[in-house]
Formats: C-alpha cells, sequence, structure tokens
C-alpha cells in the first residue's frame, strides 16, 4: 500500500526548498540542450534544458518521486485503486488506450473489454454513416457531425477536431465536418445550426449523468430546429452517456455509446466522448491511430527513473516552479495553428484537477496547488503577451510545443526561408531569448534572461503525436496532484455556482443576488 | 505639466499599503449592489459591489487618482503631447473616434481630419465592393474579405468580427463573410486559403510599417496562391499602412489606407486597421456606430471624480488588487459567446502595454506591474477553469460582461426558462458564489469566499455596446500605465526573439541556439 502524505510532510520538500536555483543563462550549453531531453512516443522528444534545475535538483525530485511514491500511486490507478476518494471512484481513462497492468473489474465486467467494446460500436456506427448504411429520412448520406456538450464533453474534442482536420484533409481521410455546441448563451446553438444544413446533420449529445443542463437545453435547442424543419429527431442524433444515464436506453437517439463514472470529464477524450466525434470525422482507423499514441505514452509513464519518463520529470519540475520557485503560472505555447484550442483544453484538464486547496481527505493544505494555465499559438503569442513574458515583473514558466513538418505541406520560400522553416525558428529562438536575455545600457531594451522553458518536439502533428500529447499532459496532471495529496479527479468548486443559478431561476434569491438578477433582467 | 513620479514614491501609495481590504461575503448587501454601480456608454454599467473596496478605499484611490493626476494625463494624451517617451510619439488613438480637446497638429496636418478622411476613404471602398462597382476581374461580387495581419492587426479586429457577425446577419445588414490569415504556420494560411474562392476574396495586408515578416510571408502566400489559380493578385488586395511603408503607393493594391505612427497596434482595432474589414464585413455605418460607442466611453474617461469614471475606477481597483491585495493574474469572462475571443484581445492589450519592469524613463520599478490576462466564456469556463477559481490556492479578481438579451434572439424554454436567462442567472449565481462562498463542514465542499469580482452588464451586444466595451479596457489599461509610470504605447520585449529568428535563419547561431535549431530540422 502506498502512503498518501501532504507535500510538505515529505523529506523531499525541506531539501526542495534548502537548494538555489540554477541560472539557466550560465549553464544553457550545446552539451545541455543534448542531454536534457527524453523521448516521449510517437518519435517526440520532451526536452528540458532551459528550465532551472541542474542534476543535482533532478535527483532531488527523483528522491521525491521516490519518497511520495508516485509511479507506484500511478500503478494502482491503473490497478483498480479508489483513487477518486472525493467520489470514491476509480480512475481508468487510460484504460481506454490500453491495458497498463491488471485487469480492473468492475460493476461486473471487465473494464479494459467495456471500453474497447464501447470504441468498436462507436467504429461500426462510423463505418455505417460513412458507406451509406445509416443515412437521413430521405436517404441521404450525413454531411456534418455536430457535438452538443460542455467542458470535457467539447473542449478536449473540439481541440483535438482543429488539431487533425487539416491533417486529415491533407491524407484523404477526411469523412465529414465536426461542429460544436457547448455554451447555454443560445446564440451559440443559434449561430451553429445556422451553418449547417441540419438534413444532414447528426448530433452527438454528449453528457455523462445525462443531466447536464447546458447540454440538455442545448439538445432541446436542436431539436425544435430539427422539428421545424419537418424532421425526426431521433434519426438525427446519438447519445454519448453512462449506461446509468436517463439517456442510454432513450428511443429518442439512434444510437447510444457508453462511458462511465471512472472516466472524468477532463479525461474523456480517448472515451467515447472523443470517439464518436472524431470517428465520424476522421474514421475510426485514425481514433484508433490517436489511442496508440496515448498508450505508448501511457508506458512511458511507468518508468521510475524520471529522466526517462517524460511526464513525471515535466510534472516535477512543475512542482519545484510552483512551491519552491513561487511561480503561479503556466503558458502553453504550441508553434501550430493546428493546436489553437490545445491550451483551452490543458488550461480545463490543468485547473480543474488540481486547483483545490484541500488533501485527498478534505484537509487543507498549506502550500500552493494548481498554477493558473494559459496559452495561445506562436508566433501569433509573440506578437500579443509575450512582452510581458520577457519583461514583466513576474516570471511565468512556459511549455513550448513544436514540429518539423507542417501538417498540410503548402509552403513559399520567402528571403531563403520556408513559413515552417520560419516557425520552428521562432521557436528555438524565443527559448534562447527567455533563457538567456540580452543585456542592454538602455533598460527599456534590456532583457533580464532567467525565464524557464521546456519544449516538447515532433516530427509532425499526426494522430500518434497528438495521443502521445494529450497522455503527457494527462499523465502530468496526475503526478503532481499526487505530489500535491490533492484529490485531481473530483470538481466540487463548480458546485455552488449551480445551485445558486438554479435558485435565481426559481425567482428564490433576496438581498444581493436578488438585486444582480435584476440587473440581469431574469 | 503634469509630474511623472514612479507609484511607490506617492503618499497614497503608502496610505493604500495602509488599508486592509473589505470581506466581501460580510458587505456585499443589496443596496451595496445598487450603489456601486457606474453609467458607461451605450447604456451599460460597470458594476463593482463585488470588489474588496469600501467607501474609504475609494477615497484613497480617488486621492491616488488626483496625486498621480490621471485625468490630466489624459488630458496630455489626447492633445497630443509625447506619451509614447520610448519611440518618441504622440498616442492618438482615441482620435479615430472623436475630437476629445484641443485639434493635434502633426506630420503638418489636423489628425483628427486625417483619421475621418481614412475612415471616409474605406467608406467608400466597402460601398463600391458592395454594390459592385468594385468586382473581381470577371465583374463578379467580392464574397469574402481575408486580413492578413498579426498581432494587433489581427486579435482585435478577429474578436470584433466575431462580436458582430451574429448580430449583424440578424439585423441585415451583413455584407460579406471575414477570414483572417495570421501565423506564419503554413498551415494556417494553407486552410484559411482552402476554405474560400479565391477568385471572389479581397485580401487586406495589414501592417504599419509594412515590414512584418509574418505578414508579408503570408501575403507571398496568397499571392502564390491567387497566381496558380491565373488571378492578378493587385486586383484582389488591399493594403492598410502608414503613409511613410513600402507598401503605400506600390501598384500591387487596389487601394490603400492608412494609420500613422501614433496608433499602436494593439490600439488599432478604430482605425483603418479595424475599419477596412469591420467595414467590408458589416458595411461602413455599423463600424461608424461601433465608433461612436467608444467615442462616447472616451468622453466618460475625462471625469475626474472615479466614481463616474468607469475605466477610471475599473483601473484604480485593478492597481490596488495587484499591488496591495498581491494578486497576479485577473480572469476576463464574458457571458457571450459572441465574445468568444474578446478576451485574447485583452490579453494582448494589456500585457502588451503594461508588462513592463522599467519606467517611462527606462529606469527600473519597485513594484508589481501589469497581471496575466487570460479569459474564455461563460458558461464554458464554468465547466473548466472556474474550479480553481472557486477552490484553489491562489486568489483571481474576475471581470464579469453579460448582456440582457442575446444577439440573434432564437431562444428555447426549457424548465421554466429560456437559454438567455439561464445564461445570465449563471453569472449573477457566480458572482455571489465567489464572493461569498458557502461553508461545509466537508472542506472538499467548502467555499471560502472572499473572490473579487465585477460586471458589466449591456443591453445587447450591438455595435455602440462593442465599441464602449473596446475603449472602457483600453483606457483603463492606460491609466493603470499612468499609474505605475510605465510607457503602455510599446513593446521593446518583443525584439530580442525576432533578431534571434533571424539569426537562426540565417545560420548564424553556435552553442544552444545551434542545437536547438539542429532539433528542430533548420
Amino acid at each position: 500500500m502506498v502512503a498518501w502524505n501532504n507535500f510538505d510532510k515529505l523529506e523531499s520538500y525541506k531539501a526542495l526548498n534548502e537548494t538555489e536555483c540554477v541560472d539557466i543563462a550560465k549553464v544553457l550549453t550545446a552539451d545541455r540542450v543534448k542531454n536534457y531531453s527524453v523521448p516521449m512516443a510517437a518519435g517526440m522528444v520532451y526536452n528540458y534544458a532551459a528550465k532551472q534545475v541542474d542534476d543535482k535538483i533532478l535527483d532531488l525530485l527523483s528522491k521525491l518521486s521516490d519518497e511520495a511514491e508516485l509511479v507506484e500511486k500511478y500503478q494502482e490507478l491503473y490497478n483498480g485503486a479508489v483513487i477518486n476518494t472525493g467520489e470514491k471512484r476509480l480512475v481508468l481513462h487510460q484504460l481506454t488506450r490500453g491495458q497498463l497492468g491488471n485487469a480492473v473489474e468492475a460493476d461486473g465486467v471487465n473494464k479494459r473489454d467495456f471500453y474497447v467494446e464501447q470504441q468498436n460500436k462507436v467504429a461500426e456506427f462510423a463505418n455505417k454513416v460513412h458507406n451509406g448504411e445509416i443515412t437521413n429520412e430521405k436517404g441521404e448520406k450525413f454531411t456534418t457531425a455536430v457535438q452538443i456538450g460542455i467542458g470535457g464533453s467539447d473542449l478536449g474534442p473540439r481541440a483535438l477536431y482543429l488539431a487533425l482536420e487539416n491533417w486529415a484533409k491533407k491524407n484523404g481521410c477526411f469523412k465529414m465536418d465536426a461542429k460544436f455546441i457547448s455554451n447555454v448563451d443560445p446564440d451559440d446553438a443559434a449561430a451553429v445550426l445556422n451553418s449547417v444544413d441540419v438534413s444532414k446533420s447528426i448530433f452527438i449529445l454528449v453528457s455523462k449523468s445525462g443531466t447536464t443542463l447546458e447540454t440538455l437545453t442545448n439538445e432541446a435547442f436542436v431539436k425544435d430546429a430539427l422539428a421545424k424543419a419537418g424532421l425526426d429527431a431521433s434519426k438525427h442524433m446519438i447519445a454519448v452517456t453512462s449506461e446509468t444515464s436517463p439517456l442510454a436506453k432513450s428511443s429518442d437517439y439512434l444510437a447510444a455509446f457508453f462511458m462511465d463514472d471512472y472516466i472524468g470529464g477532463r479525461y474523456s477524450s480517448s472515451s467515447a466522448v472523443g470517439g464518436a466525434v472524431l470517428s465520424l470525422a476522421f474514421g475510426p482507423e485514425i481514433f484508433a491511430r490517436f489511442l496508440n499514441g496515448a498508450a505508448e505514452e501511457d508506458q512511458l509513464a511507468k518508468n521510475k527513473d524520471i529522466r526517462k519518463n517524460p511526464a513525471l520529470l515535466d510534472a516535477l519540475i512543475g512542482v519545484y516552479e510552483r512551491n519552491m520557485l513561487g511561480y503561479d503560472a503556466t503558458a502553453v505555447l504550441p508553434y501550430s495553428q493546428a493546436l489553437s484550442r490545445f491550451p483551452a483544453h490543458l488550461q480545463q484538464l490543468d485547473m480543474e484537477s488540481n486547483g483545490k486547496s484541500v488533501n485527498r481527505f478534505g484537509e487543507q493544505v498549506d502550500y500552493q496547488t494548481g498554477p493558473i494555465i494559459f496559452g495561445e499559438p506562436g508566433t501569433n503569442g509573440q506578437h500579443s503577451f509575450y512582452q510581458l513574458l520577457h519583461q514583466g515583473t513576474d516570471i511565468v514558466p512556459l511549455q513550448f510545443i513544436g514540429f518539423k513538418n507542417s501538417q498540410i505541406g503548402t509552403d513559399v520560400d520567402i528571403q531563403g526561408s520556408t513559413s515552417q522553416q520560419k516557425l520552428c525558428a521562432n521557436v528555438a529562438a524565443q527559448i534562447v531569448a527567455f533563457a538567456c536575455g540580452k543585456e542592454d545600457e538602455n533598460k527599456n531594451k534590456n532583457f533580464e534572461g532567467g525565464r524557464p522553458s521546456s519544449i516538447i518536439i515532433g516530427e509532425q502533428l499526426t494522430p500518434e503525436a497528438l495521443g502521445a500529447l494529450l497522455a503527457h499532459f494527462e499523465n502530468k496532471v496526475m503526478f503532481q496532484g499526487f505530489v500535491w495529496n490533492v484529490n485531481s479527479f473530483d470538481q466540487e468548486g463548480v458546485q455552488l455556482g449551480k445551485t445558486l443559478a438554479k435558485k435565481v431561476l426559481a425567482h428564490e434569491t433576496e438581498g444581493a443576488l436578488s438585486v444582480y438578477s435584476d440587473l440581469l433582467n431574469i
């Protein structure tokens, strides 16, 4: 049995607090860039040469990993322990892409088999849509898949769809457009519905509980539009939900695909939640390749040697930056337009998992936990908020992502280089600019440097690379949650707002809330 | 003459540091919500009842405003002083929407007249495109406007286009689609070009200097695509640039519209930079209405009474939160899907303006300046990062925005309320949940409260409201820059990365940078 202790009770905590961080500008040599690099899945690498660590600090982080039994906790997780203590649930999202340890039985079934079965059901359904066995009432092929979901049922799948859309078009495996309705703002659903041919659209209703207010409201919105178009909604909708939800056996849907309570919303992209829309958009083979990349990355996370475990190493360095160096935020900066919404997914993944003030036993912790996560693609960010990152009064650690090759391959040679080369040159330059800075007598043009970053580099953003990226960050967040001794798999912080919103709608408010309601004309 | 002093040299700085902030949960009464509210332009209000201030702190903030001569500095700015000390330039973006004070002469012309002239030229051009006087080579009407620009030439105009797209469609003034190419990632331009009919597209090249590498590269990308389609690029492109740039008199463009050095990129949305694309998309009348909203808000910013000056008040409370309460970030949370990219624009506006460590004289400052800005639309954010905002270990001040009415007006009534009511109920509920919290014996379900927010409430997101919102935040950032004594109008922090990227592309690197370049295959 592993021991669950608060971070500040560990010996490594004290030892790490007594270290001095590294002056990156002084140590960032060619050799260090070559050596401070860990292979990831799908041929990628995680390079941490520009982080404020050295071998001494890495050894202490390794001790921390051992002392906190991080890899053992991961083992317990994938072997089916009740890691989500708040909700008393197993945590099995890794099982949606591979068998990592022992067979896990729950609800009377082998859970790996269950997830594979759902994946196969989705694949079969998607193939029938693609080959015209499943059509609209007129026998016409569906051309658009519209996901109705919010939070984890939206951000992850949307980010992944955008990440592979152009790759799929280029590689001849693009099957149909995907659109997303998430916000309860009626203009969201109305605008999406105005942009599609509803008669040729298949709607994917995604809600684990089957009770998410926004999602059910948007379902009604869509059904209303289908009815007004004289269409039978039950011929246009499928559900992704849990077997116990009210949606599971309803005749309102063409088909239902299942997840379960062991897959948190923000960890559900590799379950049927991402599987349905991605298999419809790109074909089940592409979704399977995405899962293979994630599975390969999950295997790497089992390694106890932190220098060979990119997610674990990334997690530990992040903890060092948060708790020892006092940095409050991390910027995620993919040099890939296809990853435009990947930071928004990571924002949920990280902030909803580890933005907690109590440990897994419900006791207040005395140290900082999850940081703020934000980001935009480079080079766009360079022309936006990088000013603050370079010369602001706070230091923000940076997570770069870059690929050697573009997805579409169309390019132009201007001033002796292609756009792809310019893109890559910029991210290389930024790492060194942030780390090393540049002295200038004019203090307005002075760059202090000492601003840490890491970079994940891949050949191309393929389905496998995307799966590996997703799993890397899921596992990083998991390991950090273990260090902070928080439950990364519940989200009690979202409940109070829901409760109060219901009161507002029922006009059961008084005092300040009542006036705010009046001001907003409710 | 006003005096430019560092914040920590002011008497108010000391006085503010000696105050204790307010326990919002205790003071948030119905009366306070009614009273802590300031009218904005376009019928909006700025409500700050859930901020950690009381009349005593507000009086001190008022003294700070007087002592730092904030309104006088604004006066100097719009009357044409050299406020951008780093680049020795006037700062005249407010003049693009109205005459605020004295006539400003520069470059031998009256600058207000110059901006109006450009606005009129854009309007005339847009009208000719709309009525078919200006067409493609075949005499067909243009159907799409594609903006090529990055940073301020992209984020602001894109956010504004998205903000009004559905409103314009609903109100019968939608003229043509707009698309945006910004990133030097070749997949950005390639994907946009694949999504439009280039033969019916008009491309707007936006670069003040005419030398922005990303933008010129993407121009070449577009010209290549036009040539491959057998089209004459000069019949498909217009330029928005400064009169002194290489683009200004080139025969490569159908027309050129001018801005000048007194309009910073991130402040250029109300100049021809935003004017061209918005006038093409929605018609010049809509752009003019947007400018009117901004001009009205600019007038409010002249009021020395902080309780009647929403931008000034917002700025001062933000400074109090940053420097006295030690909060490092601010989240911008519009409950409006149409404002989906408005936080990304504010992120540039704020972080690029005030993310500085030196004052306007190039001397290091000893206090924190601009915070991190991030955000996503509600209710989506509620299902994402709000967990950390409610229960994380750091406090993040929140800027809500909400509207009583949707833009499209299509809605459904589910469980006794419309989607718009649900949307508004959620933002009202969140303010109170964050401020007041809720005790629970189960600490995992406990909400500490004390998390400050303000809200801007409008009737509907119209062109006028959007203009007022934009000006509000521009003026807020300006006032904060005055308090911190930084130059909010240059961006030296972006230079080093550019210089190093050029070295990488010229293969003039050594050491670490050379290895990074190799890893990225440059």
